[in-house]
């Protein structure tokens, strides 16, 4: 019996444990939501979140269980929202989501969704890690080895920065250029398929449609597939909500229309 | 005496009451914001408070009390916002909105907003229903038999979801079409009427702008009025900020127009 | 020394101290993040903040550390996010910006960010100026004598306002007309370009792009450099994420060429 199956059965047959925050009673909030909580709100609440959440959507091929985690977590820190990322963080763990990976993900989410954000993925994870007895030597060396650069890749990219953004701010040219490509994209601590999927997630989760196209041809290159990219958009639509998903769904449209011909 | 006016009597008479957090001691935050904390941040936003909002802006003919409280407090949600959700979530249920309506509202905007945004509202609501005493039997059924379907109008709907989201993703398709459509719009605890309003405030209150046409067009078919639409920007200018209703001023004013040629 | 050197020093030297919320222990999270929980879940950011943030954006030219204060600040607010509002607080008050003028900035954002974004604030606010005896005779009156207007500029501000908004809705007329623009603006405690510089910070760090030309214009019409608009993209990349700064490119760009011909 997987974990997804095991959690949502207990739910069904415990409804006062807490469900939604099972491993963390020291969250950012003053204590966790149970499903209990759920249910003495809005009793259909809680039946979406056994049946179409738990029961379906994380059951359905295309994107693994592991997968969905990492957009889940990666959702829950760009729309900066502390109160369901004890359980999502212990979730991923038992996913299969290493904690070097999750703390990529929150360092790599620090540029993309701001630096208050990864903050508050900080005040959760460090108590998440501290349970689990996570310690220094699980996680990202502050200077690994980088990644080999795909130098005329990049030497396209960074060409399209400076026409773009050089006549306006060259420090955010620069800053682009070296500490966000040269630096943070190339650490190996997180696949850069997995990268890609996060900064994707992030841009959809915040409705921030302008930059979809060059990061979901980036992730598509990485390995994304177009299952993989149709179940993001659907799994996305529970957890960033339907509008913004509408929001991506022309963009994808045109990208994945782009890469056939 | 109405409540609002009692309100903000007692926030003038008594500045260090729990006045923005009136009957809940226990929300998200530590403690409750009282007027007097905003008069030893900001003397003059404390007179804004009960002068503009509430000595004036909730009392505008066009939107009833009542409206006005379903609009600012799925303004809350949509925002993530639970620092002023124990005054509001009470203010509603003074005002009128009842605690199965309250309940519907939030398992709407889970949909809408995303998952999490509900579960937020859910741990501030929890508590304002113990505090009064709400128990399950004043909430929603889990599967109320549904509102009848307008088959015509949904069959136009589903034909444009296949067309535009189809090629990209039939998850999406198929959670739209049925869970969405057939399944929560057709819940009967809140009128279709209000389910448009709180969704078309969900779209302004988050700059979610392309989505507005639809829904907006939809509140309008469900009966919200044209002065009632001009009283909701008025409304949310004050509660999502001046710039997400400038944004929604120009999709509102084709809609007003198409609607009357 | 100055003291940003002094903070990052003493993140170097010890990093279990509070350092990302130093003075402040009664912040809205539960306890204040400190260098040595950033270490714990990533020490890669926890070296990106020493290194990247402290040890270079903030002494770069072009943009003092008190109006990176004053930006990093109107970010926080426009963005709901608490967790780094002690910190940042203190910072500004340390780096210059008085209480007074951060009195104005959260009542100036209560109109452009929304009104729980200011709740939000003066929640954090409050401890901050209890625990540097700042009392109500450092804050600005309710009603001060209001900085002459511009009749020329705000009639064309007005007219414009009516013809745009005017069809859709008389309330959002009137609220901007009045009391947004003839009040809120006209107030003495935060210079005008100050007061522009939060508002364009405050439309950058939410996507709200459709906004930005105006405001970033009246700006510079009130002396905001271009060295200073050029900075201002820079910080708030880290700030606000990327892609949000990506997204305002290219307006920023147009503004500029615009005022250059």
């Amino acid at each position: 019996m997987n974990k997804l199956t095991a959690t949502a059965l207990s739910m069904t047959l415990a409804a006062s444990t807490p469900a939604l925050a099972e491993d963390d009673r020291k969250g950012l909030a003053s204590a966790p939501i149970t499903m209990g909580d759920v249910q003495a709100v809005s009793p259909a609440l809680a039946k979406y979140t056994q049946d179409a959440l738990l029961g379906d959507l994380w059951k359905r091929p295309g994107l693994s269980p592991r997968d969905r985690s990492v957009v889940t977590v990666a959702a829950l820190i760009a729309r900066n929202q502390p109160i369901e990322m004890p359980y999502h963080f212990n979730l991923a763990l038992d996913n299969g989501v290493t904690s070097a990976e999750l703390s990529e993900i929150i360092t790599h989410l620090a540029f993309y969704s701001g630096w208050a954000n990864a903050i508050t993925a900080v005040a959760v994870a460090k108590d998440v890690f501290a349970a689990r007895g996570i310690g220094a030597e699980q996680l990202p060396e502050v200077s690994p080895t980088p990644l080999p650069l795909n130098e005329v890749a990049d030497a396209q990219r960074a060409a399209s920065v400076e026409q773009n953004v050089g006549p306006v701010s060259q420090g955010v040219v620069q800053y682009t250029n070296t500490l966000l490509f040269k630096d943070v994209w190339l650490r190996p601590g997180l696949a850069p398929r997995d990268r890609s999927l996060i900064t994707v997630t992030s841009l959809i989760s915040c409705g921030q449609v302008a930059q979809i196209t060059y990061h979901l041809n980036r992730a598509m290159d990485a390995g994304l597939t177009r299952e993989q990219a149709s179940e993001l958009l659907t799994h996305l639509a529970f957890y960033a909500g339907w509008p913004n998903v509408f929001s991506a769904v022309p963009i994808a449209r045109d990208v994945s229309e782009k890469r056939e011909s």
